[in-house]
């Protein structure tokens, strides 16, 4: 079974892609932090893979939820006044438009998920800003 | 912390939920299956977690692509000519207009991510189709 020649880059085809993403197979394949790795596209969404270790940047995405689901650790989701501690199993959808920043003391990894297009540092930029549609 | 009165229904007010969601505490509020339940709304787009046992029906979402993530237990895709299975921590996109069916051998737990107001039983109706909005 190949990819039709038509289908158009990084989007699975139809009956080519009928393994599911084992994430925990895909989290093996790469080590650095705060470089969030695509495995699934959703409509115009994106399902990203991160490893997280110590402090991301304070920053906002204007016209877009964010949401993270801790796979393994611990992590927390911090805003000017309050701080969302998520541990395995948890979920939680950062509100457009709202402050934050991503801590973990130790490797934690997560699930993210958004739109297509979205800057991982949002309108803070910097060296911390990701490449877009880095697959794994 | 309250909900400002503006708050729109359904959608968590920025200030007022500031706990992540713990889906194994979720999964255990409700025991039936093939009825999906929304813990959180991503843009238009809602998080289900879904209690699977049996064989559902076969159907499509021609709308819109629709994406599984097993949490607990094991669950299989089937489309016309091939099948995906699906083990604890995989996540499968069913490609939209793709005709499918899920099925658990044993009971299965499952959250799900599509767009706002998507019918689960797709295109073919019937006694499974479950109620939209039910939250948990």
């Amino acid at each position: 079974v190949t990819a039709s020649p038509g289908s158009s880059i990084g989007r699975a085809d139809a009956t080519a892609a009928l393994q599911p993403v084992a994430l925990r197979d895909k989290l093996a394949r790469f080590a650095d932090h705060w470089a969030p790795r695509v495995v699934a596209e959703l409509n115009d969404y994106q399902v990203k893979l991160v490893k997280l270790q110590g402090d991301f940047v304070w920053h906002r995405h204007d016209d877009t939820d964010e949401m993270f689901l801790v796979i393994e650790g611990e992590m927390e989701i911090a805003f000017r006044d309050a701080t969302v501690r998520l541990r395995e199993g948890d979920l939680f959808v950062v509100p457009r438009g709202r402050e934050h920043i991503t801590r973990a003391k130790r490797e934690c990894h997560a699930l993210i998920i958004e739109p297509r297009g979205v800057a991982n540092t949002g309108d803070a930029g910097g060296r911390l800003t990701a490449p877009q549609d880095a697959w794994v």
